[in-house]
């Protein structure tokens, strides 16, 4: 019945957000001088939160937000070598290798013989697509999505471009809110495989229950999953 | 013989350099104390096309490098005011409305009728998403590519996708380097529409003749360009 397979990529398929989080401490350990760092973490999430809309997501957005909540928080007092600091945290975070998580490539492996594979990922397109690149996993791929956003409009949307029904598309990520409940809304399939990290943008309060959604503890429990599916 | 017909979008459909050289010159109206305004220019043109790279096309990128560019030519002395006001020149861009050219939108009602219409443009996933909506262009388009770079391989993937023939493939814009060059090498079409503001970046030194090209004056000419085609 399923035809398509989807993954999310960051924090799926490779390692994201422990990056954000160590960029997050190194922008706190610069503004100890204002404010203690999970206040000036905290202002930094709320910067980000304001400029979504505006700024989408990905590294750019979270540099402009850094020197942003840099400039608030220290009322204008920072230092241009301070900003000279942020500017090279976001450098070193898109020069990251990229990590990819345990299982992932067996997983890929198996199931591109019996499904067509697509990424489907939020954020910035220079960004994934060099992560894309760097992570040598493109082959298994027929289609690569980079969304601005991952609501179900835009899956209904993916979906159709796909050429299969919303029954057919199976779509396994790390965010209950982005990967799993747009998708079951349309009458898709989803797969919940946690990360240990969870930026709080993409947390929702609630358990998930539906005929169509299993939850993996690790993404190598999705091949017996799938079978039952 | 031609099926689709792609159209670029900054300055072939809306308005887009002058606004970052409206931009530029607030830059350097900021950078005066350091440097004089066709330096301080110059040397942000430099650091954007250094950046290219890893921050791809589109206005956050642009404001990191105002801001990495006013650290520099300031010798670290730019105060935090100033790159406040730096951020403040970004969000005026993303907040302007779209204004479309001349002409636009009767050849798009025109050419609809007997071809697919692609919009195929480079630039910053967010900001082509919003500028499309404002502009309300987006029901004449079948397909929205939204790519990071516009080099031979990129137009490649894209005409495969569309699956059709190179020669059954029709590229508008303004851009020689990126709208024309690349698409006659794959064996395309391409029409020259040029605009009165180019980007450094954009130019070519060079004419160019092919049986597959055109040049138009304005974008009001192609209807009759294509049907010599």
């Amino acid at each position: 019945m399923i035809k398509v397979i989807a993954f999310d990529a960051d924090d799926t398929l490779w390692v994201n957000e422990p990056f954000f989080r160590e960029a997050e401490e190194k922008f706190a350990s610069l503004m100890e001088d204002f404010m203690p760092r999970h206040s000036s973490i905290k202002e930094l999430y709320l910067t980000e939160i304001e400029n979504l809309g505006l700024y989408g997501y990905g590294i750019k957005g979270f540099m402009l937000s850094m020197i942003q909540t840099a400039l608030r928080i220290s009322d204008h007092k920072i230092n241009a070598k301070a900003i000279d600091r942020i500017l090279a945290i976001g450098y070193e975070m898109m020069q990251k290798p990229v990590e990819i998580l345990p299982g992932v490539e067996e997983v890929l492996e198996e199931l591109k013989q019996d499904y067509r594979l697509v990424m489907a990922t939020k954020g910035d397109l220079v960004d994934q697509e060099k992560k894309l690149k760097k992570s040598g996993l493109d082959h298994y791929f027929h289609h690569i999505e980079i969304m601005s956003e991952k609501k179900e409009a835009d899956f209904a949307k993916l979906i159709r471009h796909l050429d299969v029904a919303p029954a057919e598309f199976l779509m396994m990520g790390n965010s209950l809110k982005s990967d799993v409940l747009p998708v079951l809304e349309l009458g898709g399939h989803a797969i919940h495989i946690p990360y240990h990290i969870t930026w709080g943008h993409e947390m929702i309060a609630h358990e998930v229950e539906h005929a169509k959604f299993r939850q993996a503890e690790h993404i190598s429990e999705v091949l017996q999953l799938i079978k039952g599916m």
